[in-house]
């Protein structure tokens, strides 16, 4: 726009094109503060309403709908037919094959006996058929939490030097876990694992991936002195420093399974039709290996077996909790840890495949069903469980149309532990090994951090420091900073919110961003910002500061093209959704600050709560003038222009 | 609005008043990450732009400037001239009057000697005169900062039993507060403080004076044997068990000075002009009261007074700082909660008066002047000190122009140090406890805090937990509870972010809440949502459920009345003033949702930041469809009604 001879033209054009009514900003409908509180805490703690569907329902319905909401098995059970029998058997019995030998890889690198994954994959998934709401969770220990709680006991108790201690600890670790799950579902504050962010996680994930091949290290070399730590340079240079405890024939062997693994692992991901490749491949190289172990004795030529297992069913372990004594500080932050990180996989997991096949899951009804099975399961010889990733997916292709294929997984596992235990006993621990590192290197999500990176850089940064602090740190630090930054960021981003300039679209009564749209111009005599984000103690120094240098910078920049000096300031409020005290403070330090100078605070579109806040300040003339108070701010530009005109004129 | 027999009716209807051409939304010019990064530091650290002055200036003028940034003493001196100086000289000798009683209360408050505290009005000041930028701010001790100091301290050494430890853990505390309240103004992190809330710091004080008004009884009630414990249940225990203690000589005298100096608070406050009856009123009781005790010898009646003073200006006290041993844990968090609640008060001082009389302060820079007037204060024996709000009060109200008067008062206390100090031996405690009650009487607020309870609840709750948090819990608990509930208040906000559900106001293109204007209409087919808050990790999880909810009720409302479903879903990002990767993962979810129901998903005005992100997706289509983006919701209703009102007759 050239600078004209006339500073009035342009709010003159503006009013031609916009000859209208001027709407008035009402008060929004009266509610008292009960009511308000009322539909704040529900937004707050039922956003998904989950009564919604009781309302208007006959008492006996209401009663079943109630078992049916606690029970989800009531809901599908009635409606089970042969036709999803059929599918549940095939899916149910394709993860038993990737379970057993999971459940015994996963335990083991929890430092815990490997039967204890067999009994968590038995108990575990019965009741969460019963009470789960998902579809397609597979159920069972995981390796992430089996890491961190593994880890976090090793720090003050020897799993080979006190086994029974160790036992108790991480049953009870379990205990407070299941717990802590079903307490942030009973009270509705599921929204706290919301606070591990996506890119968290991936850098989380990635970390504890690698971490967890290091680990498996130990028995894919045949090492025998291994490092207690986690960390990748303690673990690399015992590795390093141990060489002559490398054993060819394990090594040979672990390799030549890993390459099998792997190479199952890439055909079912090309063709998802083929998913039962990698579904088997875990239980065809326990067999296998088994097999060569005990036909050529093995176990005599340095490579390590499991040894002998008990069988039966799970022992109740619930005599093994410990409540009390000096390590209750330790099993409640192990199980704090485990139980966030678990319920964080679980949720993910079962809403990832509920928007597949569209349908609902209620996060905070699903924790209270993940919590109250490690409850269950700590009293029954069980460690934390979860909805596992990859089990879970293997599940879904195999066609898992409900829970039952949990209850045929746990049928299985039932067999196995009565019937089944001697064949382990020559089962290698150098293919457990292969079969953890390629079930955690999935976690290893390269694509999801490329796109991050370029999404959002910031993120970005959250990861690599989940990812570096997992591998440097320790697990649950990394876990902690990466936390710890996503929120510095969330509330930088509350202290720093934004304010735009806008201008008006030619043409028309759009109001934009002036240093987004080109073609956005300033009207003389007025300067509008936007404020994008609710006001409150935390931002209101700066945007007071900031405010007070744009009407600067305006009147230096303008005054030598126009000589028009700001006549009104013009707030929009339409995405200012809240105002606390100190906001209702700042807006009337700008209208004392702008009177000084001779201008005018005039507000645009404040939302009901923030209106109401405003007329209730104590005197309202100081904070807002009823004639300053418009719906839109091409209204309020048109109804003002004139009087710029006039001090326009009245100035020359 | 009632059901129509045809359900297109409105959206023709809404065409006919707006013959619109349709904008485009394009993406903001093209600026590289290093811009991008270098604009978002220059906004979170240096929002107020304190270079803005030294553009396009000569070398030598940006020398001279630089020299005045740091030194404000070199902006304002070479124009000094002796009218200025005729107020600075009265408004000095009043503030000195007030200074150098309450100096020895405060110090005494802290649990110092007495002449600590006038030398903590003896060299400050002169150093904020040569470094601060507040024309008004009274530097000294405070009685809030001198109470946490101590309470803080006590707790571990005892400072009868040891004073000299006691001395010197203070002096280092002060040097760590100076330390890091400079830091922060460096790092340009000042808006730390913003994070102690008006409603926090208005129930903190309350708090605060009466802990400290409590801590009075002792000398006003002549009790030896005191508590040294400070909430209110052990101190009023203490008082009610020792009544034999209380001397009724020492009870009379408390009582009339103290209806005295209350009487010249009254008058003052009643007519601000004869605000030197408040001011003197301290330093006239200390005379009366002195002369009163060496007069009837009442030392002797049971009537406790200060004591033999040293003379002298103030001893260096560098070799006295303790930089490692075993107490310098107690001393960095000393130091820290001192530094941030004394910064906090003279931050807020200095800014009240510089909005009185116009003038601008740059909270940065000030943090660093009262920063290192700790630090040189902590190696010259002097304790915390701060802009003081009843001194300051006092020294506006007596015309002071420049921070002169701080000088005027320091060579005041000089003179009194180097002179006038056996005055003070007959000095009764007594008439000290009365000058701290009457000026932490005016800490309380309760004006303020009613003006809070008629604006916001919340804040009102917060300030209540500071207030009884402060009393029966500790000082620094109660504070640490009501800054947690805050951040906690912003987070849950964060969490929950609004959604307003808009309608269009009848003949006209404007959109606005359906629950706040009653005249707001729904347009069939559309549902128009606003979300008013930044799309993050922690909020993505809430507001799909949220959106998904909305769309539920929309057709089970809309069903039954009209036969109509959602065919568009219109999302206003106006307020999403910015997106990281779980919020562009929402949209391509939410957008894959709705197409299961036959639904488009139509986004308008996305700003800049968030619309960059959104077209740097893996595969834009799948978070938006180009044809499926408009500037105004008004232009995007106009341009697809017509695909409605097809879709809807083919329904029929």
């Amino acid at each position: 726009m050239e600078p004209n001879a006339s500073n009035s033209v342009q709010p003159d054009h503006f009013l031609e094109i916009t000859p209208m009514e001027v709407h008035k900003v009402v008060p929004p409908p009266h509610r008292s503060t009960i009511q308000k509180l009322k539909s704040r805490l529900k937004e707050t703690f039922f956003p998904d309403d989950p009564l919604r569907q009781f309302k208007g329902q006959p008492l006996g319905k209401k009663w079943i709908l109630a078992a049916q909401y606690f029970f989800p098995i009531l809901q599908w059970g009635p409606n089970y037919s042969f036709n999803l029998f059929k599918s549940d058997i095939v899916s149910g019995l394709t993860i038993a094959s990737l379970a057993i030998p999971q459940g015994i890889s996963y335990a083991k690198l929890a430092s815990l006996p490997p039967i204890v994954g067999l009994y968590s994959s038995f108990v575990p998934p019965l009741v969460y058929a019963v009470l789960g709401s998902s579809r397609d969770l597979a159920v069972g220990p995981v390796s992430i939490a089996s890491l961190i709680l593994g880890s976090m006991l090793k720090q003050e108790v020897s799993p080979t030097n006190d086994p029974l201690l160790f036992l108790q600890l991480a049953f009870s670790s379990t205990f407070f876990a299941g717990l802590f799950q079903a307490s942030l579902g009973f009270l509705r504050l599921g929204f706290i694992i919301d606070f591990l962010s996506k890119a968290t996680l991936i850098g989380f994930m990635a970390g504890a991936a690698i971490i967890v091949s290091l680990q498996q290290l130990k028995s894919l070399l045949g090492i025998t002195h291994f490092t207690k730590q986690m960390e990748l340079v303690p673990v690399l240079s015992s590795v390093f420093h141990n060489t002559k405890e490398w054993s060819w024939q394990t090594v040979l062997m672990g390799f030549c399974f890993l390459v099998f693994l792997l190479l199952a692992r890439h055909v079912s991901m090309k063709k998802p039709k083929l998913f039962w490749v990698s579904a088997g491949a875990p239980l065809a190289s326990v067999i296998l290996s088994t097999i060569l172990v005990f036909a050529f004795k093995a176990q005599r030529h340095g490579i390590s077996v499991i040894g002998k297992l008990q069988e039966g069913l799970n022992p109740p372990s619930w005599n093994m909790l410990h409540f009390h004594g000096s390590y209750l500080g330790l099993v409640v932050k192990t199980g704090l840890v485990t139980g966030i990180i678990s319920l964080t996989e679980g949720i993910a997991v079962g809403r990832t495949f509920a928007a597949l096949k569209n349908y609902q899951v209620d996060g905070n009804k699903e924790m209270m069903a993940i919590g109250l099975m490690n409850v269950i399961g700590s009293s029954t010889s069980c460690y934390v469980t979860t909805g596992a990733f990859s089990r879970s997916a293997v599940n879904h292709n195999a066609g898992a149309k409900t829970a039952v294929s949990n209850i045929i997984m746990s049928v299985t596992v039932m067999v196995t532990l009565l019937f089944l235990m001697p064949l382990f006993q020559y089962t290698p621990n150098v293919v457990l090994g292969a079969i953890i590192v390629t079930a955690v290197i999935g976690l290893i999500d390269i694509p999801a951090a490329c796109q991050i990176w370029k999404i959002d850089k910031f993120d970005f940064v959250v990861m690599l420091c989940a990812f570096f602090g997992v591998i440097f740190v320790s697990v649950q630090d990394g876990l902690a900073i990466a936390v710890g930054i996503s929120i510095f960021k969330i509330l930088l981003q509350v202290t720093r919110p934004k304010t735009l300039v806008l201008g008006n679209i030619p043409g028309t009564d759009i109001f934009r961003n002036l240093h987004h749209y080109k073609e956005a111009m300033r009207i003389p005599g007025f300067l509008i910002l936007s404020i994008e984000a609710p006001i409150n103690f935390a931002n209101t120094t700066y945007l007071k500061e900031r405010i007070l240098r744009w009407i600067d910078e305006y009147e230096t920049e303008e005054d030598t093209k126009r000589q028009s000096s700001i006549h009104f300031l013009i707030l929009d409020l339409s995405a200012v959704s809240s105002i606390d005290t100190s906001g209702v403070s700042l807006l009337k330090d700008l209208k004392k600050a702008l009177e000084n100078t001779g201008a005018e605070l005039v507000l645009v579109n404040p939302v009901g709560e923030v209106l109401e806040k405003l007329q209730r300040a104590d005197d309202v003339r100081d904070v807002m003038s009823p004639d300053a108070l418009y719906l839109t701010v091409g209204e309020a530009v048109a109804a003002l222009s004139s009087t710029v005109k006039g001090r326009s004129s009245s100035h020359v």
